[in-house]
């Protein structure tokens, strides 16, 4: 009773202020741990969540969440600030909101940005904590073109698909780096990247983040920053393999090593002309940071290291798509993989630039993955292909 | 009986075609590691092992090593070849090798390479294995001089070092990178650099030691190889720290990005002009392959942990430096601890460049080292200065 006058309390100096609204799309554990991280940053905001609803031990996930302030479902033992409120209405949920943060899977991003358009305000900030690559099919290629003549498909980044759904009057921020949910959840001290070509829309969403345990750093390189926050799940997955081989430390510091010369090859090479390149950028949160992190706590590692594990004992289905359903849903508790889908997105990107032949770790993880190459053959023929 | 017949009769075999002599500088779990591996590598070659002779369960080192062929001290269940030979003789050692492999401890080199003076052939390839960083005191500066007028401490390279010592013919290489001791004597797959101003000198000690199991790349910019090979012990008790006191993976990960920034940037300043160096040389096996492997599996990385646990219960000697020797002592079983008093010279030589300001990272670690912060400071006051 007290605490409900209290938060009643609240709102009412909120409302008297001029409340400020912030929507966040996504509820898994990093959109769960953003929502905590924000609703202790802005304590006289309101913090709403868009929640894809579910039932969890026979309740609605959002009525879980506000009534006990917790996602027992994706992030489990942290509370939330009373200010931040889940909801499954999606245009409820953006109407009104000055800042878009966007931290759903990519392979719902452009569903689910359709449902916002006319909803979302224009003036909004936007920015995408969502890790991925977004190939655009052209004609009947269908992103996988092998054709000699098609020309290959687009490649356009997460953040401009956003703005240009909805389309928003600032260009769209990213924030990236190394901050796995759980750290970030647990207040540990965090670094991470906010990129935009429009330097002042960086500096102005770093502003609702950044604080002593989470620490911002803006850069004008939003292709870099966003393609090594996709990227570096698939160096994960060469990490996974080497703990699920047993391989040393330093077996394992090679792989991720050499995956960050490809990750900025792939960067130096795709980037569009005067999009603001700059090779310093993967020695920023959001690219050597990251994949440290990464490699070492995500959750693309873990599976990896399982998938290696069941095909090296000589277990799992022959079928590897199915392998790694099996995995995923064994040890994600209904949380995405991201690499692997990012994995094959990257192949056809490379293969249809006629570079694959530049990027032989990534190419061998991705065949380790599908199945053509054996967990253990990731680091042979090492020196077949020099990074550069 | 008959181990000792093909054993005669290899080396027989290798006094026709002109047995080569390779002279390996020491004798710890590194040392033996690289024993291990040449002697693989090379069959017909004598692998000579300066060894530090001390009285081991009643037998001398040596004795132990020449007769069972493991090194029962530094590197237990490793089974070498039987043309390595340990010798507590340097001078017989290094007569007539064609390659002087360095491997000792950095704070006794320059008294070992005193010892072979007139002994070790001019014609000798030199690399060297050990990292530190050397600076040279200049009037009575005692390289800790805080004199406004002293001028700084010149920093020597030990690969300079040895040649100018030896009056080697050729400048002297080094060979770096993440080939954690265990994991190359395990076999498991490793990188490294070999550096050298001179290409040549460069590729023909890189022969000596690559395969598909342990992959060497070359460069010419030896001052960043070795200066990282030195520097990353440092970043790797910040690493320590960070597991010490429980801190998650993006924060270690944060603390080892902004450490190799660090180096880079130590690199660049203090690099001799004409020097070779290349800012793409942190990327390498030296830099960033070592500071993962040496963060996740190195012996600087666990006495910081343990350092760090001591000092946060309260308990362990108020002198820290009294407590450095107990953990040391009690968890490396006599190997040597190389992060510690290269901290200490690499904040001399910043400070008396008047740079230390813009290594906020590593001033930080060594102030927790000697007992001015406390660990949990490692992560405060992170943005009061940006690297660059």
């Amino acid at each position: 009773m007290k605490g409900a006058l209290l938060r009643l309390l609240a709102l009412c100096l909120a409302g008297l202020v001029g409340c400020e609204k912030i929507a966040i799309i996504g509820s898994g554990s990093w959109g769960t741990s953003i929502a905590y991280k924000m609703g202790k940053l802005h304590p006289g905001a309101e913090i709403e969540m868009w929640t894809f609803e579910e039932v969890v031990d026979g309740r609605n996930l959002t009525d879980i969440i506000n009534e006990e302030h917790t996602n027992p479902k994706y992030l489990p033992n942290v509370t939330l600030s009373h200010n931040v409120v889940a909801s499954s209405d999606l245009q409820s949920v953006c109407r009104d909101a000055s800042l878009l943060v966007f931290v759903v899977p990519h392979q719902f991003l452009q569903a689910t940005l359709r449902k916002m358009v006319g909803f979302a305000p224009r003036e909004a900030l936007g920015v995408s904590l969502t890790k991925g690559l977004c190939l655009h099919a052209q004609g009947g290629g269908g992103g996988a073109g092998e054709s000699q003549d098609a020309p290959p498909a687009p490649l356009e980044l997460l953040s401009d698909m956003i703005r240009r759904e909805l389309s928003l009057h600032s260009q769209v921020a990213v924030l990236m780096g190394a901050n796995v949910a759980k750290d970030v959840s647990e207040d540990h001290f965090v670094e991470a990247t906010v990129a935009c070509p429009d330097a002042r829309v960086a500096r102005a969403v770093s502003r609702y983040f950044h604080s002593p345990s989470f620490q911002t750093r803006c850069s004008a390189d939003v292709f870099t920053a966003e393609v090594c926050g996709a990227l570096k799940n698939v160096v994960a997955m060469g990490a996974g393999f080497c703990d699920g081989l047993g391989l040393g430390s330093s077996t394992k510091a090679a792989v991720i090593r050499k995956g960050l010369c490809e990750m900025s090859l792939f960067c130096k090479l795709l980037s569009p002309p005067g999009g603001g390149y700059d090779p310093a950028t993967v020695l920023e949160s959001c690219g050597l940071g990251d994949v440290i992190a990464t490699s070492f706590g995500g959750r693309n590692r873990l599976c990896a290291a399982e998938f290696a594990r069941t095909v090296g004992s000589g277990a799992g289905a022959a079928d590897k798509a199915a392998l790694w359903t099996a995995v995923e849903s064994r040890l994600l508790h209904g949380q995405k993989l991201q690499g692997l889908s990012t994995c094959a997105e990257a192949m056809v990107c490379l293969r249809e630039r006629r570079l694959e032949g530049r990027f032989s770790l990534l190419r061998r993880i991705h065949e380790i993955a599908i199945g053509s190459a054996s967990p253990a053959s990731l680091v042979e023929d090492w020196d077949a292909q020099e990074e550069e």
